[in-house]
């Protein structure tokens, strides 16, 4: 369905080419000072016409509220807005109507609905992801003005072209040397900010590879073709104590996240699939005590989540995004009838998500740990009314003065 | 929570050492001829002590149906069941108490509840997931009963020690050149069964892999020591029409489910991360008329899923696994007072979790589709009972027989 | 929270005087006819400004289709759809500001959220109750559509003057002679129309009782104050099957669902309060065979559900409304500081809100019930798969054949 | 489904002659003092067999604990609880297989799941309300010692025979004169506790009342008949702030959660239906400073709750139950086959259910208090973490103090 969350929630409407797409924001904290500046600052990152790597449809996207504020002010009541689509025609597809297109969702919603919106890509369009983009602002709000909490995410691959992550290792048996991660780029995740990823139009902070990523990216665009790539996203600054065992384990409620974002074909956190590789006596984050006396670890393989609840430490996770199905070279497929033939798609398309795609993957996570959030919070503030535990051994449970104040908050 | 479905509804109960653990499956079809044989099929598949791979604890792990079911027909109603913990030792890890223990979920419990289980891992023991395997059982024996769906899990790496998966590509230029998966894995995708991966205790269906992934794991127990992997699972004959755009996309409700196991870092469906790398041109799955008169795809870079919706091709996936946390060698770290030292468990643990993990992935597996198809089947159900569309253009519907048939069905 | 449905989702925004109000509506099945002429029907009766019984302020409210919707045919995703607020004068109020209205949710909105709308009801004001109206419109279309399935409410009562439901027992004992509802009124049960109950300002199908409904609200309004009163709403030809034991019986949707509606008081069905002083043997409907062969049952005090599920027979309930709490008549209440006033409301307002409650009455019904009918056509869909049932006795099992078939389609 | 909750959240399972009937409560607070004399002290309030007024059956109903407690502490895990079914007779209701017995599940179980537990109530059975007390009892323990709230549920009518709740109008006019409830049921209302309702075999704290309603029973028995009645349940201490607009207003959940109760046929909180008989002047709450500063109401014909928000009065609602359906005096009734015949039960059964409802309507209350209560406390803690709001009139905005303790707090 269209909604997403438990006491943080959203719900979205709108195809590629309807009159507008919007959403709902419902369980915003009363009392949050937003504006539309807040929302529209992600939103142009995310629109089209941005530079020569994305597609050169130019729609300002521009955000209207509607309901839950007053006077810049959120009155904790649902937040409605929306915003009109300036490209309403339907047609400009139109040639390709008697192809279901390769990869793309047009045989598939015919089979799940029995019938589609007659040009574009109806509700799979990237266009619908406007709305998690405003959600996703407005929850960034929120964490950032009561927790601090910092998302960054950026473009780590294009194709073959990745951002140095790892050290290769020499060693024959392999496993027991190499780091899933190199130092450089655990130092990269602890730096790097919107600032510094946006000073490249392919938005990877790294200046030698981005470069290298734009020249990529132009070479498919050249061949009317398209190229994949991936995204790392680090969260920082987040509370412990977020994410639900057992299903709701934080890492799962990301995955998910990440998984429903158009075009994404792949998710690992912290180490990964690397993290596979290596022994359990390597890949074990060891506990450190802190300067401020709390707990810490000293490796974070683990991506700031054990056991499903995160522990303070950054989150860090990658999602893959598979090359734009939308091509203008010809394509020998069949039609919905069955004949084999060549379509050759005319419409404006990006060779390449990635740039644009971060800030979704920014707002999905930020939807996320929003309300994981809200719903710690409660479990907190129950369980510190409650009498002090003076019956359980001391390793049991945490102490009082802790408990009563509620990490989370 | 521990509660996941939207109709189909499984919630767990059950820490590592408490009286049992168990699980209410709650909308299971009505008349589904189903005994507790089904069940403990699978969770004799999951339990420890299988193998000189697994852990000695020997459970027998038996199931007791409780309700739902009357003279072996399932009645609609939930299905309680619940698995005695033979293993209430609450002591057996008790010299560990002073430590969180590395990458478990000690610390990271105690932050959220400010409480936790004296012992063993709690509610993040993998005990919880015997619940998941038997709800997963009663999910499978539907689908395969109505649908002939086939779930299909494997062990794909232990380690650096992988399938033979991919052709490494010569070509300079590489992405032009190389298939996301060789000819040799889709092939072992489309004839896999449970049998051939039970074959080997390892449960990877290639022998030479299989027994070079078992000198691995000797290895690491030898070592005290432990090592990650990777599961694999197909699933084949499942209905087009799955998944619920745009937040439950099929894919993202999967790797939801996948990272809700324990040990998961990373998911990927279809070519996944390898998919990034390679240009649009080559990844789209371009449509061919099937022997039947139906649209089915070339190639199945997808998946099996377009635009978060099932396509009727083969549903594959990646799932990947740390190396056990706990692990008997020596381990500095901290304790809760922030105080340095050394640590070694002394319980009984797997060196590697992937063999048993296979009933696991297939369990969350079935949960998902059940779920997903029985929502989808309302739709269609609901759909067929409308007048017929005579004012869209043909491309816009699907023939109306399919229509009232319900492809689902 | 502002969402309502499992399969059907309804979510809502808007406050009394901000930009708009609307609502998403997820979830409606595809291949439906709908113009927004279909939903405006139903808004025109709720809109204020329709006689002197009601508020003079009078509003359009046109409704504004987003999407969802492709050449008026749905298209299985969300429809969504707003009104502006023509009324945004948020100072027409104003005077009131330093006191919480009487049996307002100003005082309540402020202890739950901290803050509050400046003025007018907020988010309880009746204008949210348009976005509801406008779902029920889209569900109502199906549910008759495919099912014929009728809703029809009326007003019953307006202060103490009641429609001829009862007739009062004369026997000493009581309880053994008198029947919970008049024949007459079973009647009406079973012909009222929508026509029939708009052709009085009241919306009370009983043309006596209805000029004195209408007489006692104009004393009302000439008092500068107000009145309560009840509407009854009859479903006919709904499907056996719907509603899902335990939580969500039917008639605990039908309760919560007009509990739901600003300014509800009660919620009784079938036989209700007065069925509590019936015996057994005059309140159980006996069984008996229709005509076509299938059963029915005699008398219906039952209101058409039994164990929370719906048999086939009319569904009846009965609401009640309290007297509209906005009042000229000046009132002796404490302002938010504590200090004595008095207050007298100079908005406009309803003396009586049972007439405009009619469509959202019959708008959260359908709501209710089409929820309700997709999840029980997802059971019948699936249940319908599975291989006959051959080992159980005849009585355990529905015969093959309507099995097959789904009862609810 | 069986699954009631958002943040608390209780799912049962078990049919009335199945191994067992159980619960999972999901989403306890940790940290709560527990055991299983808790839960049981309310089981015993619901077992039947507790007087000459209730079924002869005579089970213990003991409730086994299984996880989610350690040592006598919630551990915030997952509460697992089963009762052992003793009477596991499936041939006791044997004769009666051919019917389906009137006002009973049997024929709609059939309709709705196309099979049916072989004898009797099934899913539909009271033995389902146990897990519900169970859960309930839980719930109601945190309320208390966080709180101080109270929950006491008593007897209100019997047949015909009722407390003396209002004083009849003489004024020919009528409503301008009457209140909706009398104070001598309001008195009653402030201080009824559990121990003065279980005074009296038959739940009524009323000595004269209870004695005619004991009487009144026993006619029923001695008839073969049955009787319905109702239970008031008044709630004292509940802080402000709870329940959810729009749809999930605290009144819509109460509704829904005794409609959810077996046998209901109604609710109304504070004045109900009689409320809507009286004018807006008189029905109004008008505030008053309490003593201690804060806001009251003087009168509380809102039965606590405006505008679906708890506003610290007491909340108190009725529920009529209707006659129970099981009696021994022989019915005309049709087979399943449409023939017609008669039918006698032969099974033990209650006269009246309305005793032995008591702790399920305390039940019920609680869990839907609890889960309420949860998640404004995530509002109230996410809101008290935000920078002050200076820029809105005083009228708008709760105290800054106050925000920041979170009044639910």
């Amino acid at each position: 369905m269209s909604t997403y969350g438990t006491l943080f929630r959203v719900t979205t409407y709108g195809e590629s080419h309807c009159a507008s797409v919007g959403a709902i924001i419902d369980g915003c904290p009363p009392g949050l000072q937003l504006s539309a500046e807040d929302i529209q600052i992600q939103l142009n990152r995310r629109r089209p016409g941005q530079s020569d790597l994305t597609t050169p449809r130019n729609e300002k996207d521009a955000v209207q509220l509607q309901s839950g504020i007053e006077q810049g002010v959120t009155l904790g009541t649902p937040i409605g807005l929306f915003i009109r689509n300036e490209d309403q025609r339907p047609h400009d597809y139109s040639e390709t109507d008697l192809y279901p297109r390769p990869s793309h969702a047009d045989y598939t919603y015919l089979e799940k609905y029995g019938i589609k919106a007659s040009s574009g890509g109806g509700r799979s369009s990237a266009r619908e992801t406007i709305g998690r983009v405003a959600a996703g602002a407005i929850a960034e709000k929120y964490l950032r003005l009561a927790h601090r909490v910092e998302i960054v995410a950026f473009v780590s691959s294009v194709g073959k072209i990745h951002l140095p992550t790892t050290v290769e290792s020499t060693n024959e048996e392999g496993d027991e040397a190499a780091e899933p991660l190199s130092q450089e780029f655990r130092n990269l995740l602890s730096t790097v900010t919107r600032s510094t990823v946006d000073q490249h139009p392919t938005r990877c902070p790294h200046p030698e590879t981005a470069e290298r990523m734009k020249q990529r990216i132009i070479r498919a665009k050249d061949a009317s073709d398209s190229i994949g790539g991936t995204v790392t996203c680090v969260v920082r600054n987040l509370p412990p104590g977020l994410g639900e065992p057992v299903f709701d384990k934080l890492e799962a409620l990301l995955a998910h996240a990440m998984l429903s974002i158009p075009a994404t074909k792949g998710f690992e956190i912290g180490s990964g699939f690397r993290g596979t590789e290596v022994p359990g006596s390597q890949h074990n984050d060891a506990f450190v005590q802190r300067e401020d006396g709390s707990l810490g670890t000293q490796t974070n393989w683990s991506g700031g989540i054990q056991g499903g609840i995160s522990n303070g430490e950054d989150v860090y996770f990658r999602v893959a995004f598979k090359p734009p199905a939308t091509i203008s070279k010809a394509q020998t497929t069949a039609k919905y009838d069955g004949e084999s033939g060549t379509l050759a798609a005319r419409g404006r398309h990006d060779p390449c998500v990635v740039p644009r795609a971060v800030p979704i993957v920014e707002a999905m996570t930020a939807i996320v740990l929003m309300d994981a959030l809200l719903v710690q919070k409660s479990r907190a503030a129950a369980a510190s009314l409650l009498p002090p535990i003076t019956t359980l051994p001391p390793t049991m449970v945490m102490p009082q003065k802790a408990r009563e104040s509620g990490r989370v908050e």
